[in-house]
């Protein structure tokens, strides 16, 4: 089968790869239609994943067909079309016991990192009674897509960890495609304000698009000032922090109200600096992990209800064959105007 | 009167000061009956405090008698007996208005601070109707100064936004008073395990007395290898940090386990690094901030209950005429075996 790669070296080709078969009873092979590239998979290729194992298939989103299922998985059987959770979990164990999933001490994040993933014809998912979901087919196959990681990360981990109530006002920093996420799935909410930051004039019309109050173009590094005149130097409610680096953060504790809460969405490579100096008494909350996927019914629900048009990132598609333009149009997204591209194992 | 004073070289000690007079409406006049010295104003002294206005009465905690009230003040009558709050809040503005006390904008932290405090013969407090609690005549004086400030702190700052449960794990760094007064409000939730991490054996002998499973001598560096180590390299779920130095945020970071809590307590002087390459995909949540004491009242249920003896935590007496010599106890506590001092004025 095609599945695209990525070596010791660095090097991410899509490839000759044998088929997966079943290796566990609780695993279920499905025959990917469609998956796509995260803001992750360009962490990998840049070395800053450190569990990332070499030559392993890329991706870690996806629908699909069931085409084989281990003995012991009871919720799936082939022909059933089925999203894929980013996160592989066991059910079990004393975390996902707690419904932290992310945290699953057997799986977490591992496919596409230390299994092979989702960017190919086919993939093996380990657990599949926990790791999948059913698929409506009454929703677009493109939106469920992004209901593998961006709109759960985003909703999940800077919306709901982020404690966003009415009328609160939000900062997200960083439009970045799940920056956008967590902008949409936090209107859910009805913030009074959405304040959308980001250097990229596109995404900050994306932004607008989708339903920001204000946009602040960093380019000059003034969106803390522009935000604090606005807000009359008190900050604002929640911060979402979807960019993933140390200037992401520092803006993070600089824009954060008295009393308010900063989530951080972003994959962080590098260590920041702290303030405890001036945040220690500022009653502030921060939150910071990873995706359970435990909103993706509630995603679902949302999607039909008319709250939620996921498929509104999708800006660019290609077929399986070409997952290397894919790639190049991701990596060069501001050249592009690219937010979301989708794959399409044709 | 007499009144303990620090100057803008730094020097401090018992001076001659007028006594303070009405100059609002909301105002009481306190006679100090007890009064303490607190470790955040050994940051004062140490030139931490940038708020600090030089030539200030220091102290923001006691017990004492109303002698005067400004004519808007309702709850309080010369003669009664009350506890001063450290903080001072004017219950109206958009931040008392959400309970958040500490960060009031017309008052917040400034008894003996901003504004003359309580190490002094009698105090003026503003906002005397929100600022000051009555004090039960059935409980000692020695456990009512405890809950102007270290134990609403231990408890709000730490306990409560740390989210502990029952059967919880939980790790206080540094066992001084406010550590020692998270100890012993954390056992309101029965935890299963309470590590108490100190390099001071005198300090880690009172927080076994005082109910810690277990005693981290830290003075090699090696309390979060101990920790890990006997918790087979999971963590803890809440982690209090009391000692307010970069170092003890980097124990929190390395103690707290996946899905856990870090709750800071201490007054950080200096930044610290924040380990996001790490902490992003750990599903923490960090709080910090100042305490609110919108918990005083339930406090003093607990002491009622039999659940609560702050009295224990009070090692040194000395009468207001030789604060200086109290200060010198408490400044150099390891070589008097100190927690805290308590201050008469007869």
């Amino acid at each position: 089968m095609k599945a695209y790669v990525m070596d010791a070296q660095g090097n991410h080709s899509l490839q000759e790869r044998p088929k997966p078969t079943l290796i566990d009873d609780s695993d279920v092979i499905v025959k990917i239609e469609k998956t796509t590239i995260c803001g992750t998979d360009l962490h990998i290729l840049r070395g800053n994943v450190s569990t990332f194992k070499s030559d392993t298939i890329l991706g870690h989103e996806g629908v699909g067909v069931v085409q084989e299922c281990g003995s012991r998985v009871s919720k799936y059987k082939p022909g059933d079309r089925v999203i894929i959770s980013c996160i592989t979990s066991c059910g079990s164990c004393s975390m996902c016991q707690k419904s932290q999933f992310g945290q699953c001490i057997n799986g977490g994040w591992i496919l596409g990192n230390e299994i092979d993933g989702c960017q190919a014809e086919y993939v093996r998912i380990p657990y599949g009674d926990n790791s999948l979901f059913h698929a409506p087919e009454d929703i677009d196959s493109e939106s469920l897509v992004f209901l593998s990681d961006i709109f759960p990360t985003g909703y999940e981990v800077g919306v709901l960890d982020g404690k966003l109530k009415p009328a609160d006002s939000v900062a997200i920093i960083g439009c970045g495609p799940v920056g956008l996420a967590a902008l949409m799935t936090a209107k859910f909410f009805s913030p009074s304000k959405i304040y959308a930051i980001d250097n990229n004039p596109h995404r900050l019309d994306a932004a607008k698009e989708l339903g920001a109050t204000h946009t602040i173009n960093n380019s000059e590094n003034t969106a803390v000032d522009q935000v604090l005149d606005i807000t009359d130097d008190v900050g604002v409610d929640v911060v979402i922090e979807a960019i993933g680096i140390p200037a992401g953060w520092d803006m993070s504790q600089k824009l954060v109200r008295p009393g308010g809460n900063i989530a951080v969405l972003g994959v962080h490579g590098k260590s920041a600096t702290i303030n405890l100096e001036d945040m220690w008494k500022r009653n502030f909350t921060m939150t910071a992990g990873l995706v359970h996927t435990y909103t993706t019914p509630a995603l679902i629900k949302q999607i039909r209800a008319g709250h939620l048009h996921p498929e509104k990132l999708c800006t660019h598609h290609f077929p399986l064959s070409e997952t290397d333009k894919a790639y190049d149009t991701f990596i060069n997204a501001e050249k592009h105007n690219a937010l979301k591209v989708m794959i399409t194992n044709s």
